[in-house]
């Protein structure tokens, strides 16, 4: 038992759980050593959110709500670390929720979709089909959900698969605590904030946001200064961390 | 299978080479978000050999040639990744090779001793003593090994070890990309690069350093030298990052 007066008692407590969801296959080996990579990004931002990563999210929100056909694409850590907050978002934005795995398996794809419909979420299932130009399982979708999306939010995401989005017209909006990542650089938007965070921001954002607000945002999306911004938070961090 | 035409193709084939070792039991849980946390700071360097980084692997490679009775300490994650390369360092500069964990079991101790064994090491085995002034399982070491090296080379470690092992007046040669651990402040000499590139270097530099180089590196070891220029590689590619 983790001590809830240990000072990291929340990222341990995160770390337990994620162990606990790899037990139950829910979450890949491979998605605990990304967790621990997202863990030390988070540590160079002060673990908060910064500044320009809330004008972030609701830039997002401002996407997602002008969105044709809006969805938001799953993983195993993303089930397991916020299956309540996806529901929360999906229904403040009315966006698809569709799973979509690096490691796939049709079990592993059942147990996730569950997870999130447990949680709340109406999650849109049924045969996938190879539909993104990838080589690996990512590429696995379906035809009415991820593949005719105009507007897609990829927490968590490696970054062939965001810039295979891109490519094929897609407006994406990724989530990553590494601002250097390609998935970051080659995204429409990229909100640099942990998951737990951001997702309750958005869905605030998309509650809350104004017409005018709205279109505010989205006229003056500019992802280089958002990375830039984020770049800086952490460049400051460091260049005192030894004082 | 992850394909060979992926960019990071390296890391994904190293992480699922870690998960392997979950399944066989060499590597722990908490070993693979510690290797995700390293990973984070290794791009922070570029993911290459800093210029000081060479400097301290060549230092470290001088402080082994130099001791009377060298060790190399051992853990899962660090078998996993670079059993060949503890071998080779072994054969070049004539240290002991002995594990030590954190999550230590008779079984676990003895999988990784075989590793190590057939990757080409001569472990230094045998029943182990509680003998290092530490609450956990790194206490556990032998009489002859550990307990009485003057220098130990201590990668992927924990802080609390480091500190014990520094205070027993041993010289701790700490292989750590994160350098503003417990363990890269504590140790005598803090080598921030990844293992696999570091070792190599270390032996390379063990087999071609002459008696005045060694001299000279001895003498001008100074630690919070070579902790700051890691920083600021760190902070310049961060802030010359979008450019």
């Amino acid at each position: 038992m983790i001590p809830p007066d240990h000072p990291r008692y929340r990222s341990l407590v995160t770390r337990e759980m994620l162990a606990e969801s790899v037990r139950k296959g829910i979450v890949s080996m491979e998605g605990l050593t990304a967790h621990g990579r997202g863990e030390a990004f988070d540590y160079f931002i002060g673990e908060r959110t910064t500044r320009s990563a809330l004008y972030a999210e609701r830039t997002a929100a401002a996407l997602l709500l002008s969105a044709r056909n809006p969805v938001i694409s799953v993983n195993g850590n993303t089930a397991a670390l916020a299956a309540r907050e996806i529901a929360a978002l999906q229904k403040a934005c009315g966006a698809k929720v569709e799973v979509n795995l690096f490691h796939r398996t049709e079990e592993r794809v059942n147990l996730i979709e569950d997870l999130l419909r447990n949680a709340g979420s109406d999650v849109f299932s049924g045969p996938a089909e190879r539909l993104l130009p990838l080589s690996h399982d990512r590429a696995w979708c379906r035809r009415e959900g991820m593949f005719s999306a105009d507007v897609i939010l990829v927490p968590l995401e490696d970054g062939d698969r965001a810039e295979a989005l891109v490519t094929m017209g897609k407006t994406v909006i990724a989530l990553d605590l590494n601002p250097l990542s390609r998935t970051s650089r080659s995204a429409t938007l990229t909100i640099v904030d942990e998951l737990t965070r951001a997702l309750p921001n958005i869905t605030r954002a998309c509650r809350d946001l104004s017409g005018a607000e709205r279109e505010e945002l989205l006229s003056s999306l500019d992802n280089n200064y958002l990375l830039s911004e984020a770049i800086r938070e952490m460049t400051m961090r460091l260049s005192h961390a030894l004082e």
